[in-house]
């Protein structure tokens, strides 16, 4: 029996259901990051002024975790899964769920999605995959003829939205769908737009629904160069796993300003809450609706992209600001509050990496590990050692008090 | 989807063939030790003067690496296999394979190898299983003689060796071969020779030639005592695993100065470098071939030997001496740089044992873990954490940056 399976079952026996106590995981979105001559050899979480964070740190857990696994670089939607107890290995999102999971559209379960742009095509032909690169606005216009041409096909609907430029996200919703279908998108000019294929007998009908639509979104765009047709890729299907309140008994809130990232949470089955963009007011709508969930992930941007600037100051400033106010959150004395990010983003590499990420743990039993602050190499040392994401949720559980003992 | 898979998986994506990048993964055969009344409380890597190791370590990522389990002894066999990035639970090397490689033999894909000695028999009975022990040059003079007369059986070509003593290595080439075959050794004097059996309907026809063998041996050798009869054990085929280069893209050298080290690199098909015993020698081997591979698997025996005999201060010296010589491995600047053993051979224990091994990863992109030296208590509190071998080869691929992200 797994890791996976040992705390489902636990689960099933522990009242997990109901409990008033709260869980907070703060999320800072790639806050780990590496010593590097370029920043004298001190990470933005060693470097910034965090008198919070240096209060909380000796009377905390600390650790490290291992995204996905040892070496490897996580994009943000595995990363979450692991954060969420989920093996992010054995969890796939397709592209298409990403795509329009970030673009902030509701996917339900059997629900299939599809990145898809506007091209040029001669013919079958494509010759400009980007369709000359058409303004956003320009593209909304044409998405908007389209949901009106094209709003059904079968007995499925079809729901698009216009991304940037030549980008647009499509869903098909309808019964009989799944992922699994080649892209129309040749992935080269000059060459003709590709049919569709089942890469299972149960895609099928999926990929001839792509197949029609392919087809008669040529005909509603009538042919008027640069935006005459249309490509599809990563098609795929909302991940069919059950919701972190199935597996955990946790009624969760997700509260978070990026589509991407509520889109992750709705994956799951979080409820997304009503936020503003400042750090203040993700806290503040966690204040305000306490006592209606027991899990609330919390995600905060602004660390992440700092480190993909590669702006060491920018990313000691975002996690000052996080500190400034988390009084806000432990004031509130949360049962559990554990700080981490979803991934390493260090500011030498301006890119996502597979350093493990700085963890505090914090809760009436959690230990008080005495180091003196929260930083990399400090939690390299502390009592949770370094270890893969996905173990986190069932350490806050049992952190809450709320899991019961494996055996007599 | 295992630690292995997704890292297949993204080797798949990744454009690592072809890499101009350098790997060198330099391995002090039982290098890992541990604190004891004996040694005064202070390993071999404490005790021993490296000014490059300790000017190189605080610039470097530490941690420990456990070689196949917890509380499990490798092998050198195993030990290896971790290091090469295969989880060497699940590969096995049988004991024919390992002698034979161990004596420098050449196995290819398909062959089946057997470990066999002398010994002397009354009609089947095996009286003496070591044949009065015979010199090693006497050994090879019968070695000689079977070869002459034994050359072939049906369509299996043998190809002999002598070791040490009364041993000898049997190489059995042919279509159809299998190993999983019993063993003819009866493993106690004054017990008739065994016969092979199949353990599997694959093994039959391996069976049969091995039975074939020990009859037409025992009338080879005509009768004159002591060394008129054979036994064979371990009869066991070459590991069927892809290569490291089909499963991580990359093209590797060995260089080793050791017949077992430079046949388990064989194995894992990596090219073998002629070299010179010393580690200056070693070293220039690299340097000589630099150009020709990305991967270097530089291995360094003298540790362990030292370890075996308990020579605490030998332990030392030969650590001092890797230590001296390695500037001409850092100066040629390659991207990622691990040191390591393949397992630890305490003095005070003269055995391998399980205890995890130090390890020292830098590149530019490691990180900077800041500990004055590389040692088995600085390595306690590395960034890298404590971890499975077969880890390592994923995770200085991610150094290179080699490996693509996973998941969007």
């Amino acid at each position: 029996m797994g890791s996976q399976k040992i705390v489902e079952q636990l689960v099933k026996r522990s009242e997990i259901k109901g409990s008033s106590k709260k869980i907070v995981l703060l999320v800072m979105d790639g806050l780990g990051d590496i010593r590097h001559p370029d920043n004298h050899f001190r990470t933005p979480l060693e470097e910034a002024q965090c008198p919070n964070l240096r209060a909380l740190a000796p009377l905390s857990a600390l650790g490290r975790i291992i995204p996905v696994d040892y070496g490897v670089t996580p994009g943000s939607g595995p990363a979450h899964l692991g954060l969420f107890g989920y093996d992010p290995r054995e969890v796939e999102i397709g592209r298409g769920v990403l795509e329009v999971v970030g673009m902030g559209m509701e996917l339900r379960a059997g629900d299939v999605a599809a990145r898809a742009n506007f091209c040029t095509v001669k013919g079958r032909t494509v010759v400009d995959r980007r369709a000359g690169r058409p303004a956003t606005e320009v593209t909304a216009q044409k998405v908007k003829l389209l949901q009106q041409k094209l709003g059904k096909i079968d007995d499925v609907t079809l729901i698009m939205e216009a991304g940037m430029g030549h980008r647009f996200g499509i869903i098909f919703r309808g019964p009989g769908l799944t992922g699994g279908v080649t892209d129309t998108d040749p992935h080269e000019d000059n060459e003709p737009i590709r049919e569709a294929k089942a890469e299972t007998d149960a895609a099928r009908k999926t990929a001839e629904v792509v197949n029609k639509f392919q087809k008669r979104a040529l005909e509603a765009l009538g042919g008027h160069e640069p935006m005459n047709g249309v490509l599809l890729r990563g098609v795929s299907e909302r991940p069919r796993i059950p919701t972190i309140e199935e597996r955990f008994g946790l009624k969760c809130a997700a509260i978070a300003t990026y589509p991407m990232y509520r889109g992750l949470a709705s994956l799951v089955g979080m409820t997304l809450l009503k936020t503003g963009p400042s750090v203040a007011e993700e806290f503040q709508t966690y204040l305000d609706s306490r006592n209606d969930y027991n899990f609330f992930f919390i995600h905060v941007k602004p660390t992440d992209e700092a480190g993909e600037d590669g702006d060491h100051a920018r990313k000691v400033q975002a996690i000052e600001a996080v500190d400034q106010k988390l009084p806000m959150l432990t004031e509130s004395k949360p049962e559990v509050l554990a700080i981490t990010g979803d991934h390493s983003t260090p500011c030498p590499m301006r890119l996502h990496s597979w350093h493990p990420v700085p963890l505090l743990l914090h809760s009436p039993r959690c230990g008080a590990d005495g180091r003196p602050s929260f930083a990399e190499h400090e939690c390299n040392v502390g009592s949770l050692g370094i270890f893969h994401a996905m173990h986190l949720l069932p350490l806050m559980l049992a952190n809450a008090e709320l899991l019961d003992k494996f055996g007599a």
